[in-house]
């Protein structure tokens, strides 16, 4: 019988290795063969560290491109959806989650095909548990704008709405130190500052969570650091 | 070596088998015999059920209680944090997300403790990723005011804010029936929501979204099922 289903696959977000996922999420990955993915070579590199026992030249892959507004995954759905199930897999964490994938989970309910969420780590949901911030309100805002005027605009606000809701956004890598800097200096003294770095990365993970006025600049080096910040008034 | 670590231990969501937490997780726990948890006996079962190799008489727990504004834990937390890990779980889910752990992790930046968060499931995540809606933007507002003129303004808010935000929340199971009514009277047509109901419960999961408009009162019954309601606006 063929199970027609979109199944929603995590990928790691520190050490690479398939003790980070749930053996339920593991055995449902190798019964799919059929990819959508945002690069195949990372998709490649993921299935093999998970031992996956079909051989590479058996998988098919299609990759999201920004350059159809994410729509060419379309076709590769429609024609292996009914005989096959059909996977997404992120470059990190969770798929649908601070990425486009809720594209093809959209398509999915759209076009009636049971949608199947598997379980994995999200440096976003790690982070707001170990921020000690409040977690029954909570708001995530992807990456600021980058222009200068319009990103303290947008720092302003997430502020005022840290007072009730835990804000949470991230970074470009390479701009995390310039970015600590950018919030030490703009926030005020009393607004709490998590910072994670690293998350599920062995020996390496770093979370620091205080107020503004306990931040010195460049206490931590993230430069090219995968990092979560989140604010609390 | 003693580890001083704060361990934030996700419990069971759906089904109650490890095979839905990562081998790296359950290693964590096996170290951890002094645990912070909700109630006591919830959390004797979830140690038994990951077959904790510890004996159960020589576990040692403090419940959280609303009744001292969740302070009770920190005697505890003094007594033992400087020879043994320490672990905070949950009813079910991801510790201090939807929950007042939180407290505890607070406490333990305060008095500079590493707080390590363990991966696993999270009904809010997972019911997120395939609803379809905006991953890149989104709140979690937990339980809607129960006062009916409250509830409604509430309700509002968010309809208003999804345009631009998906807005997550959640619903005292036993009131489920009566708030998809609710919901389906009092947005508008255009309005997408999605119901995962039951997630990670074999064969009971249900994942629906779709617009208001195409929403059925009673179509799917809820009395007393875990469920995530999702709107996009």
């Amino acid at each position: 019988m063929a199970d027609h289903t979109l199944y929603l696959v995590p990928n790691f977000i520190g050490e690479f290795s398939k003790d980070y996922l749930p053996k339920r999420t593991i055995e449902h990955i190798y019964s799919i063969r059929h990819f959508i993915v945002e690069r195949e070579r990372t998709a490649r590199a993921f299935l093999k560290a998970i031992d996956h026992p079909i051989p590479q030249n058996e998988f098919q892959f299609v990759e999201l491109n920004k350059h159809d507004d994410y729509t060419g995954f379309k076709a590769f759905f429609d024609t292996h959806i009914h005989d096959f199930p059909i996977g997404v897999l992120s470059e990190a964490g969770l798929p649908a989650i601070a990425d486009p994938g809720n594209e093809i989970v959209k398509y999915a309910h759209q076009k009636n095909i049971n949608v199947t969420p598997l379980s994995g780590s999200s440096s976003i949901f790690l982070a707001l548990m170990a921020s000690g911030f409040n977690g029954q309100n909570f708001q995530f805002n992807g990456y600021l704008p980058i222009d200068a005027r319009e990103r303290m605009i947008a720092l302003k606000e997430m502020e005022n709405r840290s007072r009730k809701v835990t804000q949470i956004f991230m970074e470009a890598p390479y701009r995390n130190n310039q970015f600590l800097d950018f919030l030490i200096k703009n926030l005020q003294h009393t607004t709490k500052l998590c910072v994670a770095v690293d998350i599920e990365k062995k020996g390496k993970e770093i979370i620091r969570s205080k107020p503004i006025k306990n931040w010195k600049p460049n206490e931590i080096e993230l430069h090219k650091k995968p990092s979560i910040y989140l604010i609390s008034g």
